[in-house]
């Protein structure tokens, strides 16, 4: 059992190495040759030029103004100021509301705490429980135990303070979610509304075409939409499998940077010319001259490429049963999108087009049928990976104890028993422990999201940011509440069953309280502080810059701003809810921790979203849905674990008191949901209809047709240096009325699309999932 | 523990008394004077005149024809012979849909039976451990038991017959319903699409119009729709509360029916004026005389009644914030029914209208914000009126065991012990005191939809229908087996826990055979017989032709044809595919019993629904889902519970292989619903499409708004004896310009729309919930 003693040394490390982080990143952050790793996204926006434009040689690379280092935590008075207007213009609603996330935690623990500290700690400090059981069974507590529930004495009368405060944090807990969510729906559809013209407000994605013997897909499509939806169709782009084009670009284009790289090598020491080996990673096989190999392999990548779009053009098999249908009016695209098209339901699928820079175009080829029979794989896979993963996480766990190091490993006991080196082990490695486990993790359920073949890269992060945290509570949570009383109870616990798990879980809970408060500061404190420094970024960008980096382009394309990463952010944050909540009556000297790590974790992701962060794709909050839902599920669990808890302390009579809770709660979830869901998941026909009017009024002669034309391109065909785009497009117009004015529409794109079509190619195929 | 001996007995008392009713019914029916009860669907369709026409006197009244004894078994070929499509034009689809439910009985259960007896019966009986258990421990076992899955040995091997069996019947069950679920999901579609123009297809329910200040609800609607469907919105009807007017003029009929009974009393017998009392149920108060008291009460509520018109007409809080809206296109319709329409989702509700004569008036009146409000309620009281209904069930159960009954009542205990009478209490009374408790029951859950706000009669039912399920479950079959065994196993399983619950069932089904099957006969083979002999229709029929009927109109007022009542039948039923799917591996001995209930009742209800119930609305078989769901909840069920007997039969290996069916089922039952649950739903627009281009070619000069003007007016203006719906029909057309062609078109509406509102006034408020 961790004493104050413990926590306060693990607290010290934690935040020493928090002030580590966070002085390193203000001094790095000063330096002109880091401004492309500290301020990526004022560049990709075009606000921000070279810092090696002007000055001495020297100043291009360090700044040696000093007073730039008085002011080095500058940046947090800087990030917190900008409103949240200019924040959703700057950076996207999508981040914005990503950090009300944070805000969030903020409102909803800081009253929880105030009044836990008021009320519950003096309650549960005036009794001597614990002292006694000490005294006559040897019980071993620490003073954190003594300032939680396990101090007060079997069925005592101050539970009732106990059950008052549970009802005081439900509802207040739910006052805020209801508020957040009524505000997140209100910047959506602000948002929405104000939004300019986009392309996929008039597109539908069209799904599994059926097929027909008489008809190309394209001339099926355009029959069908020109029967059922005659008044509204205007145009349609058909789906081409170009997903195999688009891997030999990829390949294309990563050759092309070994030969810069190695063209570079020659260009500095000029006597040796750079060898390579042929065979696997470079380890084995012949050694050739590395430069005209990998031209000799550009060269034949290029033919390659060059017959495959070929082969693109040509093969009706490339053409998917699948089609970006548009409309002349946001009001009937509204209604294609929403509506079943005919009798067989798994036939002319429609759902609204993502944006085209969200769009996933890998999974566009994938047949319907097989997308059920996907499900159920990954489904299967996925219980595996939770309940399979369980077991080195608990040998670690175990080891990662004092008393199970000596047994296993009895030489190192001397340098164990010194006290720091103890309270070091006890304070930081199971969190450390438990952090290895997870840096895999998200890229194994992102792979498994995609090959379960969602159409949208933002889809595809909100599943796995459910399937995340899925896995965190089940195998950082459960397991670490349970196996590790499970080995301090002599096993007395695995043979429990079902009916018992709320009562062994809330009698866990308050012996888990210092594990997690480590936890919390590990990951929370010290991980947060890290990830503003960006390491691993900052040592790629540098060595990409000396190995890479011949133009001013190549520069740009070195820099990774990387993104919020909801799919593992998000999950993140919830384990702090699911721990706040679930603390707050039990062992409310656990809620600081929390509040510390939401201040924090605003600041810092504040900063990074304003200075960092590209924005991949705007989904406008579509995933507050997920995390409201997500905060209830912790609010109920914690409901029940204490109704657990209380059964076991002699409290039993409470359980009817305490039932209500997680019903009310539930029911609260549901009233939400029919209240403010649909705004994340429908669209009102009086919505597009007010915009559809405005646009006719404003701009009458509108060429829509000209605007939406190429909108729904695959990338591989948009953006290619061989601007051979010209051609397929040619082919793809083929059979459709050429516009005199197209060249001029296309010049009036404004401005978001043409991000997205840069972004589309430059920042999507740099992601790694 | 019942033997082949009791199980015979009472097979014989229930085949007897089938037969007596059978042979009762028989003969009732052939008399001319029952006629009206056993033939009054062809009344109502106006294919039968009364047989009273001609003759002698005494033939009038019973059939002196011999011959038409002999042939008293012809009603089954009768029955049998007309064709589906002939069935579906005679009684509707949802008839057919509904007899369909039986038939999958048959198909699921016939090839199961044949399999089930060709090898588990066999693999059974060739062991000897219960007879071995009987001489060592003097455990009681019966004959059925040794056809069992009990009989076989701790662990044996030929446990594999039963896995193999159990994934053969769940193949074969999935399969069946696979094709029964596209069959009827064709059969729906097919309907949907043949069917004559109908006021339904055309029109949206719209609830919750916002409140406005300065325009009526009225005004507010045909606002709203001009502007946000201007190409499609033809007219609308705002909904009117017109609950008290209804209630008036069900109370003046109820008084105008004593009033009628008096007057007959008083012409049989005119030397004594009847008189009546005042008070409550007329047993207290002042003594009138009866006929004046009637007549100035009749005049009261004519006064009233045309006071509340007048009302209803002019007070605007008489106007609900709800209308039925049509569209000029069915393809207008089912865009709206299925889009959002503003920002707020709690406004502007739009969903398909029922059929005029489905819809539930009363709800109509209810705001949606206390719509949530009451499903809680409802849900709670649900909650606790499944949970404690349970007590009473248990004592009774308790009572009807003989060693219970001798202990509490020793008196009897010389009667009781006679053979024959103990193995009729053995075998009939568990089953009659299950029965009593349930006949109260459809009328407290019809309520309960009701006041939960459901707006048509289909949905009332389908979700009565749900929770007599779940009621059924809980309270016939779980406490059947678990409070049954609890007493024979005296307490030991009270005290267990979730975990264990599997395991608990697994161990008792195979006890609780023999009080299924005595279950069965009572209520399936007897019960059913029962339902042909009519006897409470056929008594109350017979009253009233004594007392009140004076003219041909009154008889046909007597008629009480009833319905298929799917709110008590299918849950019935389902409890049929539970037992047969439970019992299929562990009892196959149950089956045949399982067998003869379904045929009996396929053919005793096809009768009914071909020459007595009448069909209240047509929902075009849209409770199939339900029915699906519930034979798949069955399913897994019978898996789980056979892994709990398995485990504890120590064949706990199976599990892994067990525990991929109900995995496979429920992955199954997703497919179904992704694949066919859309039909039941949705409305595709193609559909829609094909047949407003149809029509339009077809009957280009059509009047569709004089079609739709009066479609959706509340019944108590429709038909009304005092024929003043004129006038309000008048008072509502006045802000919409009259169509000169109007009575025209009117005349032409098709045969299902004057079925439908007349049957809106005569079936519906006839019907007791």
């Amino acid at each position: 059992m961790a004493t104050f003693g413990d926590i306060g040394l693990a607290a010290g490390v934690n935040i020493l190495s928090a002030l580590v982080f966070l002085i390193a990143f203000a001094i790095l952050r000063l330096q002109p040759f880091n401004d492309r790793v500290y301020f990526p996204k004022w560049y990709l926006k075009g606000l921000r030029s070279n810092p090696a434009q002007s000055g001495v040689f020297v100043s291009k690379f360090v700044n040696l103004d000093w007073r730039a280092y008085i002011r080095f935590l500058n940046w947090v008075p800087d990030a917190l100021k900008m409103p949240e207007p200019e924040l959703i213009d700057h950076a996207g609603l999508d981040s914005a509301v990503y950090l009300r996330i944070y805000l969030l935690g903020l409102k909803i623990f800081v009253p929880v705490t105030l009044l836990a500290w008021a009320i519950l700690v003096p309650v549960n400090w005036t009794n001597n429980t614990l002292a006694i059981s000490q005294a006559t069974d040897k019980v071993q507590y620490s003073d954190i135990d003594k300032l939680s529930i396990s101090n007060i004495p079997h069925g005592s009368q101050r539970f009732w303070t106990h059950i008052v405060m549970a009802y005081a944090f439900t509802f207040w807990t739910c006052y805020t979610l209801l508020k957040e969510y009524e505000t997140v729906a209100e910047m959506r559809l602000h948002f929405l509304a104000s939004e300019k013209r986009r392309p996929d407000q008039f597109t539908v994605l069209v799904r599994n075409v059926p097929p027909d013997q008489d008809e190309s897909v394209t001339e099926c499509v355009e029959h069908f939409f020109l029967v059922n939806h005659s008044e509204h169709y205007l145009t349609h782009q058909v789906v081409i499998n170009a997903n195999k084009l688009a891997k030999l670009v990829k390949e294309k284009k990563s050759k092309q940077n070994w030969l810069d790289y190695y063209q570079l090598k020659y260009s500095r020491n000029p006597s040796q010319r750079p060898t390579k080996k042929t065979g696997f990673l470079g380890l084995c096989g012949d050694k050739v001259d590395a430069i005209n190999y990998q031209t000799a392999e550009i060269e034949r990548l290029s033919k390659e490429i060059a017959e495959e779009r070929e082969r693109v053009k040509t093969d009706p098999k490339c053409i998917m049963p699948a089609a970006f249908v548009s409309f002349k009016t946001r009001w009937g695209a509204a209604v294609c999108a929403q509506t079943q098209q005919t009798r067989n339901p798994t036939l002319w699928l429609t759902e609204w087009a993502s944006e085209p820079r969200d769009v996933y175009w890998d999974n566009l080829a994938i047949p319907y049928v097989s997308l059920t029979i996907r499900r159920l794989i990954v489904a299967v896979a996925f219980f595996f990976l939770t309940f399979f993963f369980m077991i080195p996480v608990t040998i670690v766990q175990s080891l990662a104890n004092i008393e199970g190091i000596e047994k296993r490993v009895p030489f190192l006991k001397p340098v164990i028993e010194k006290p720091f080196i103890k309270s070091l082990i006890q304070g930081v490695l199971p969190g450390i422990a438990l952090k290895i486990f997870l840096i895999v993790l998200p890229t194994i359920l992102m792979m498994m999201s995609k090959f379960e073949g969602f159409l949208s890269i933002s889809a595809l992060e909100r599943r796995s940011a459910l399937r995340y945290y899925t896995f965190n509570f089940v195998n950082v949570f459960l397991v670490s509440v349970i196996a590790g009383t499970a080995f301090e109870q002599l096993d007395s616990f695995l043979h429990q069953s079902a009916n018992d798990i709320a009562p062994t879980i809330g009698v866990a809970i308050p012996m888990k309280a210092t594990f997690f408060i480590t936890y919390v500061m590990v990951d929370g404190w010290a991980g947060v502080a890290g990830e503003i420094l960006r390491l691993k970024p900052l040592i790629i960008f540098h060595l990409k810059n000396f190995f890479l980096v011949k133009t001013e382009k190549d520069r740009e394309a070195a820099m990774d701003p990387g993104s919020v990463g909801l799919d593992t952010g998000e999950p993140q944050i919830q384990l702090y809810f699911l721990l706040g909540l679930v603390y707050a009556v039990v062992t409310p000297v656990f809620l600081p921790f929390i509040l510390v790590f939401f201040a924090l974790a605003y600041v810092v992701f504040r900063h990074q979203i304003i200075n960092v962060y590209n924005q991949e794709y705007e989904s406008a909050g579509a995933f507050w849905p997920d995390v409201h839902g997500r905060i209830i599920f912790a609010l109920v669990f914690s409901q029940l674990v204490l109704m657990g808890l209380m059964s076991t302390k002699g409290a039993a009579a409470s359980t009817p008191l305490l039932i209500a809770l997680p019903v009310l709660t539930i029911f609260f979830h549901r009233f939400c949901k029919g209240r403010y869901e649909p705004a994340f998941v429908k669209y009102p026909l009086q919505e597009a209809m007010i915009k559809d009017t405005l646009e006719r009024a404003r701009e009458p002669g509108l060429n829509l047709k000209g605007y939406l034309q190429y909108a729904y391109v695959h990338p591989v065909f948009k953006n290619d240096e061989d601007d051979e785009d010209d051609d397929l497009h040619g082919k793809l117009e083929e059979s459709i009325t050429i516009i005199p004015t197209k060249r001029q529409s296309r010049r009036n794109t404004p401005v978001p699309s043409k991000i997205s079509s840069e972004s589309s190619a430059d920042v999507i195929p740099e992601k790694e999932f």
